[in-house]
């Protein structure tokens, strides 16, 4: 704390700080927007089972909504660095809904791939490629890092002592899983935009070959998008790891040390 | 530094230490076996120009040495949490040597790749792909961070206080450049396994054809070494951030703080 007590231009720290969160908004918000036209416009847009091919087609945009999008967001919340003046308890909570919601997003994203495969006129194998391992592993210890959290921190909630030994755990597992999501959502396009490089008749898809190697404006488009989403995940480290944006706590409450 | 004279264990904390370096060092050799036999004994082994097919080979295995295993061994040594009683300035030149043969691994890697789309009988486009853009965006980065550690760190080195506004920048890009790298690679063993799932007879080329979807014991290597991969490189960055591991600057000389 004491550096806060040396520094007096909090002003100055604070606009920078803002100007930073508005940027991981844009970053989550263009990534959003980027894939949603990328399957919208380009990939023939959405239907549910009746269309296996294009139920695919939920897949990348859920899972960018949820691992990409609300997980950095919550991130930043986590930290408890955005509405300072909020009762802790109150953020603590408004972070464990955000990341719930990233948990149902994820989880409706990855119904999506399983019935794009199973139900495909000749079914597709699933959990083959590393993109499908790193993405179940990343998903699950999303899943177990929710759970520990909740139980840790809010409901019933450990001893102070104990949660102060958790919590550089779990900021340390936080920001692993947003870079595993990361890298598993760079190996996605990765692994779309190389599918799309031949066609599939023995599945019955009709999924129009892209001439990746002369860049047309959907590749450059999925490469952005990559792009953008390394930019937003370093952003969001860089803001949850600097200690002169940590939320000072409240005189009247309990405080664990972010960073250990 | 309090934490030190707080805590009287030491012993045991550096047990934990040399294990998890240990472990680095088992997970970075491992990468570096696992590719070479991939390249080795599943994809036909290696050549320089007389066969470009061949000499791709070389730079998956060049990469991994350079931007993984040698760029996470710099790390560790970076940190100076490795070889403790080593007077810091040999240590700086240690961290500038390692990071010196990672850059040169890597420059001879991507000449491999680049030789192998130019001198190919029918040429292959380059710079296409997300897994390209982000590999050079990498590279270039690290390029620059190396330099810009040579001349504030070693020679001619910057004034005390501007070290230590430098220094967590530092610590932040050459973790990020580890990371960017580790999702680089994960997305090149995904090119890789796609490409591997058709022939390319247009460009005279006899990749072997990898039935990837169902499982066969390569695409289970690609696999496990992109999982070996992202441990590693977990286990690199806790390592690197746990205050604990830092090490402890003798009385004689300079000392900036490696975590801001």
């Amino acid at each position: 704390m004491e550096r806060f007590d040396k520094e007096p231009e909090q002003g100055g720290r604070m606009c920078w700080f803002t100007a930073l969160v508005l940027a991981v908004q844009i970053l989550g918000l263009s990534a959003v927007i980027i894939v949603a036209v990328w399957m919208g416009h380009f990939r023939g847009g959405f239907a549910w089972q009746s269309d296996p091919a294009k139920e695919f087609n939920f897949h990348p945009v859920f899972m960018v909504i949820g691992m990409i999008f609300l997980y950095s967001d919550g991130k930043c919340i986590l930290a408890y660095r955005v509405f300072r003046n909020m009762k802790k308890l109150y953020i603590k909570i408004l972070h464990g809904m955000i990341h719930l919601g990233a948990l149902i997003f994820s989880a409706v994203g990855l119904k999506a791939v399983f019935d794009s495969h199973n139900l495909a006129k000749n079914p597709i194998p699933n959990m083959y490629s590393l993109h499908s391992w790193m993405g179940i592993i990343t998903v699950v210890l999303f899943g177990l890092q929710w759970l520990s959290g909740l139980t840790s921190f809010l409901f019933p909630g450990l001893s102070m002592g104990l949660k102060k030994q958790y919590m550089p755990h779990h900021v340390f597992w936080g920001i692993a899983i947003l870079t595993m999501a990361g890298a598993t959502a760079l190996m996605g396009i990765t692994e779309k935009a190389l599918f799309m490089m031949k066609t599939f008749p023995e599945n019955g898809s009709k999924i129009p070959v892209l001439d990746y190697s002369h860049k047309p404006p959907e590749g450059i488009l999925m490469n952005c998008l990559g792009i953008v989403i390394v930019t937003l995940i370093a952003l969001v480290i860089y803001i949850v790891t600097r200690p002169e944006y940590k939320r000072e706590p409240s005189p009247d409450e309990e405080h664990i040390e972010l960073v250990n």
